[in-house]
């Protein structure tokens, strides 16, 4: 059993897998270009099939001419909090391996940059901040904000940014902002068989 | 920078980023099911898209029953080395959210479930163990054998073991029995824009 950060492991794991959480208040303190690549650089390191790497980041930096364009491409519900994010970060995968005219078509791309994004986050509490994903993104006009072309996903946005006391948050936040309980890990990890639930 | 494990990072990075790789040779030792259950665990700890928690692992320790019928399920490439792995797991992704009846299908549940792949192989390295990811394994058999339903998507194996030395491996594995580098960063890390790569 671990403790940590009002959470609790049935197994001895690493106190970094309950420190690490997905906060919403955030300082808007700007962030040094080399602490986001060091950040990315981390998370590009992660494993994927046959080390394809096929995940790609786009980001931005708080105060960047850039800014209040990619906070625009968060849902409306994302945007009142994430604005006071350091960066912001929106992750597309590459969905097909080797040269795009052969058309071979990856299985795990998601897969995979969801590997990179479980790194990115590890990092990002490694170097003081905390990383809160986003499923909450405008996909198509991401698409075309930057022109991303058939053949790659966009998956998700990511907020980097340092913790902030939760009275920055709007009221309907305030009560949302502490870390996210898990299931039992037995409705999750099964010995030789599959448990739908 | 930080350099580990023959390979050097652009940007001062945590080690472990660098020390985690996905060897082959195995000593094919028992692993206990509390060490297994720790990694998952911490896996479990992942973030996902409203907490959802997509992510499902079946899994099978070495020298038990199932363990051969584990290792029939990979491409036979794979079963040459990954039958020395202490642990094969199957990841498996619940593709909806809420009720299955609901139908409301999940856009994220193969990235979130790569995050909690991606804490996994963090786990394994901090716990002693080394996890290889395998896209090679038979879909459709691991759907049949686990008679998983419509709205789960089997996503990856992964193979959990004690490091050996490569003079294990069958020759041809031998030489490729190193970590792999990685692309630039410059080529997946974009300030402001995509390039397509």
């Amino acid at each position: 059993m671990t403790k940590s950060n009002s959470r609790e492991s049935q197994f001895s794991i690493d106190p970094i897998f309950l420190d690490r959480w997905s906060p919403r208040a955030f300082t808007g303190e700007v962030i040094s270009e080399s602490d986001l690549l060091t950040i990315l650089d981390a998370a590009h390191w992660a494993p994927s099939a046959s080390n394809q790497q096929p995940w790609r980041f786009i980001y931005a930096l708080q105060g960047a001419a850039d800014w209040d364009k990619f906070v625009g491409l968060l849902v409306e519900s994302n945007q009142e909090w994430a604005k006071n994010a350091s960066a912001l970060i929106f992750v597309v995968s590459r969905d097909f391996n080797g040269d795009f005219s052969e058309g071979r078509k990856s299985y795990t791309h998601s897969f995979d940059a969801g590997a990179a994004w479980g790194h990115l986050a590890m990092q990002a509490k490694l170097s003081g901040f905390y990383a809160h994903g986003m499923g909450g993104i405008k996909h198509d006009q991401i698409r075309e904000t930057f022109a991303i072309p058939e053949g790659y996903r966009v998956e998700a946005g990511v907020a980097v940014g340092r913790l902030a006391d939760k009275s920055v948050l709007p009221e309907r936040y305030r009560e949302r902002e502490f870390p996210s309980q898990r299931k039992p890990l037995s409705d999750v990890a099964f010995k030789g068989k599959f448990i739908a639930n």
